[in-house]
Order: structure tokens, then sequence, then C-alpha cells
């Protein structure tokens, strides 16, 4: 397996993890078969598609491979009929979402880079990448979006994003780069939950 | 009238109904009267607005052909000093309603096939386009967007935009795909609402 | 300076001012730091964002030009550890946010006249860059937008926009018409908060 379809298998792994987290949230908030499927394809979907918009590179890729669709679709059933098996899998549907947050962090920076953006901007395309999907499932059910509320989400999806652009400007092999980016965010998220860290609030407040 | 311009004057009065949905809202959550043009403006142009980002046709045609924004804006208006004659109408509105979707889903599909997606992702832009405006219209008023919470909307705008597919796969004239498919979506919704059909629940809540 | 530059100078304020309002938003709603940068970015940039996608103009310039990303992330970090202190500076943000409405609201109408739009959908494209930011902000943490709820804000944006329609219709002097419209907003936004002008609800209600 090469390099580009490794990093498409990882892509499609990483949008069915965001899509079951989209539809166990639907379920848990009972909605119906409709909007479980609608929230798995947000969850999944959506932060690539931003990113894609904001790239000019349209139609999103969500859109042109099916794979994508059959992805979110796949997840949306599974939590559909298997809530209840998958509620007691929290701990790796858990660890698969750190892997999908650091996969979709690296490859939406990749992308912005290849486009032609700058570091800061490509480095903030990869944390939009990563949580734009998610940000949008919460707030399609009116809840204010978990990276806003808790944890340390976006740091995980910044560390990845810097690290393929550090890559970039040493010239380091790509593979590498990739994996250890994707690493070192899904690491540094599984971290943040185990141990419980909090981001400091303003002094102000 | 050619097909041509029946389907734009038909996308008008989509619009028309859509963004009378929005200002009724506006009235109902005692918004003033600019909050009823811009939720009045949401429902009606921002399905037909994603549609067009998505593809990359931008500006979109709701920016494009003033017509639209005269469309939208009379919709608020409409709904502004109206709100009681409008009430009373729900009937004919919903029906008017369910003539928008369809209408919607039928040219998001079409617009999509033109563009050269394939028919799954054509589908989807299909729903997307219909149920955009709604969803953002509940959105920015915090309410869970209706298309999630309740009734068999989404459906209706899947079947209408499968009709343009299967039409396009067996080189149907473009003319009755179009007419079954607006029909087929508007039916299916006018029978839900009426008969109070609702799509299933998960088994695990 | 020459007029571009005083323009760039103009919106990078615009973006900074916008930023310290999300900022000061999400303090109150003690979220953490990321919380804090992400809601003064969302507020900073996002009403250029959109006017950059509805126009087709991408990478949208808050990408491509690192000194916006500055400006937000500079605002975030102002209200991060200087909360109290612009609290207390109520007055002057206010006039400075009445400023950034009435700049946006011109460049975003001025950047649509060059891209072709029509003078309507210009103004609306105008007022979109103006309240964008804003509306997106407050749907993060789940309130209701401003622009819905209360005072004529749209409408100070949308008298600016269209002293630029006019300008451009009249062939005035570009650096005239940019100073007027900027001005015309702003002061009639810090008038309307002075005085409590309210816009009219509907009589149906």
């Amino acid at each position: 397996m090469d390099a580009f379809s490794l990093g498409l298998w990882l892509d499609l792994l990483g949008t069915f993890v965001f899509g079951l987290s989209g539809a166990m949230l639907a379920v848990r908030r009972s909605l119906d078969v409709f909007g479980v499927v609608v929230l798995a394809g947000t969850a999944a979907l959506f932060g690539g598609v931003i990113r894609d918009l904001l790239l000019g590179a349209t139609p999103p890729s969500a859109l042109q491979d099916t794979r994508y669709l059959a992805a979110a679709l796949g997840a949306a059933l599974c939590g559909f009929f298997g809530h209840g098996v998958v509620a007691r899998l929290s701990k790796p549907v858990m660890v698969l979402d750190a892997l999908g947050l650091g996969l979709f962090a690296v490859s939406g920076c990749r992308k912005a880079l290849l486009f032609g953006l700058d570091p800061a901007p490509a480095i903030l395309l990869g944390i939009v990448t990563a949580v734009g999907g998610g940000a949008l499932r919460d707030l399609l059910v009116a809840e204010v979006p978990r990276v806003l509320r808790e944890e340390i989400y976006a740091l995980a999806a910044l560390l990845g994003a810097a690290v393929v652009v550090l890559g970039d400007l040493l010239n380091l092999q790509e593979e590498w780069t990739i994996l250890v980016g994707v690493t070192v965010a899904a690491v540094f998220r599984i971290i943040s939950v185990w141990r419980g860290w909090h981001a400091p609030r303003s002094p102000g407040t």
C-alpha cells in the first residue's frame, strides 16, 4: 500500500469515526433515522467540506468520491442499529476519535500547503478541518460546541498541523511527517482526556 | 413559456414561500423588522447559496439575479405586515412549502448533475438545497432544526432528487423529469404531514 | 499613506475590534483560552471569509495575508488577559465596534462591486460581511444572534453599503466614498445605541 492510498484509507476511517460520533449524539437525543443520518454526515464530512470551500477546491472531495458518503452512511447505520454496543465501546471510540482528529488536522494542513497558503493559515485550516464537523454537529442540536466548552481539543489539532508545517519547512519525507503529525495529535488528545487536562480560563472572570 | 423560464418562475415561487416561512417564524419570535428580513432571506436563499458554493458556481445565483432578492424581500414584507392573514392560511402555506421543497430538491440535484457529480452526491446536494435554508432559519433562533426533530422532511427531498437522477440515467425528457420529481416530493411531503407519518427512532434508546 | 494601505489598516483595525468583542463574550461565558481564541477569530474573520467565499475569491484574504490572523490572535490575547480593563472601556469599545461595522460594510460592498455584482446584491454582501462574524460568534455560544434580537445593527451596515453603491453610480472619488460610507454607518450605529432606537415589530404580534 503506497502513501497516497494509505492516506485515503486513514481519511475514510476518520470520516467513519467522526460519523459515528454524530450518530451516537443523534440517538441520545432521540432523533429519527434521518436526523441520525444528517448528524452523522455533518460530523463526518463538514470539516473536509469547509477545508475545500476555503481553498476553492470545489466540488469538495466529499462530493466527488462516493466512498466518503458511503463511510458516513455506514457510520450512521452502525450508530442507529448498534447504539448499545457502541456506547459500551466508549474507550475504543475515544481512541478512534483522537485518531480522526489527528488525521483531519494533518490532511487539512497538507492540502492548505499544497494550495500555497502560508504556515500560520495552513495550521488554522488544519484545525478547522479537524474541529469543524464536530462543531456543526453540536450546533445542530443547539449545544455549545464541545471545542469551545472543554478540553484541549483544538490544541491537539494545532500540534498535528504544526508537525506538518515543520516537516514541510525542513523538507522531511512526507510519509514520516504524516505519521508523526497524526500520532502527536492523537496521543496528546488521548492523554489530555485520560489525565483530565484543562486549558486555563481568563484571570478576568 | 419554455422549460427554462418555467423552472425560473417555479424557483422564484419556492424562494418566496420559503421566505414566508422564515418571516412567520421571526414574527412569532417577536423579532423586529430587520430580524424578519434576515430570517426570511436566510430561509429563502441559503439552500441555493450552499448548493452554488459547493459546486463552485460563484457568485451564487441568488446574488447574480436580483429577482431572488426581490422574492425574499417580498416574502419578508408579506410576513411582517400580513402575519395574521398568513397564519390563517396555514394549509395553503403548507402546500406551497411542500412545493418549494420539491422544487429546490430537483433544482439542486439537476445543477449537481450538470456540474458532473455522481448520482449519490447529486442526490445529497438536492437534499441540502431543499433543507439548508430551513435548517439555518431554525438555528438562527436557537432551535434544533425541524429537519432533525420531526417528520419525514429530508426523505421527501431525497425522493424528488432520486427521480431526477433516474431520469438522467434513463435519458428521459427533462421537462417530465422535473415535473415528476417535484410532484413526488411535494405529494409525499403533504401526505406525510396529513397522515402524521414519523420516521423510526433507534432501537437503542 | 495611500488609499489602499489606509483601507488595509482600517480593515485590520476592524478585525481587531471585532475579535475583541468575541474574546470578551468568551471570557464572560467562562470559556478556556482556546475557546477565547476560537470566538475571537470567528467574530474577527468570519464576515470577510463569507464575503470571499460568496464571491469565489478563494482562498479568502483572511487566509492569504497573515496580518489578519495576527490581528485576531492579538484581540484574543487582549481579551483573555485584559478582560477587566476592556470591560471598563465599554464606551470606547462600542465606538470602535461601530467603526468596524461601517468598515466591513463598506469593504464588503466595494469588493462585491469589483466582482461585478449588481447594486442590491452588493449591498446585501456588505451587510453580510459586517454582521456575519458577530452572528456566528453568538450562535457558537448558543445565543440568538444580536443582529436578530435588538437594535438597528443591520440598518447601519445597509446605510454604509448604500453610500458605496451611490458613490459608484455617480463615479465619485473612491477615497471620499469610503470615508463617508464608514462614517455614516458608524455614526448611525452610535446614535442608535445612545438614543436607544429600536426597529418596529410586526403589527401581527
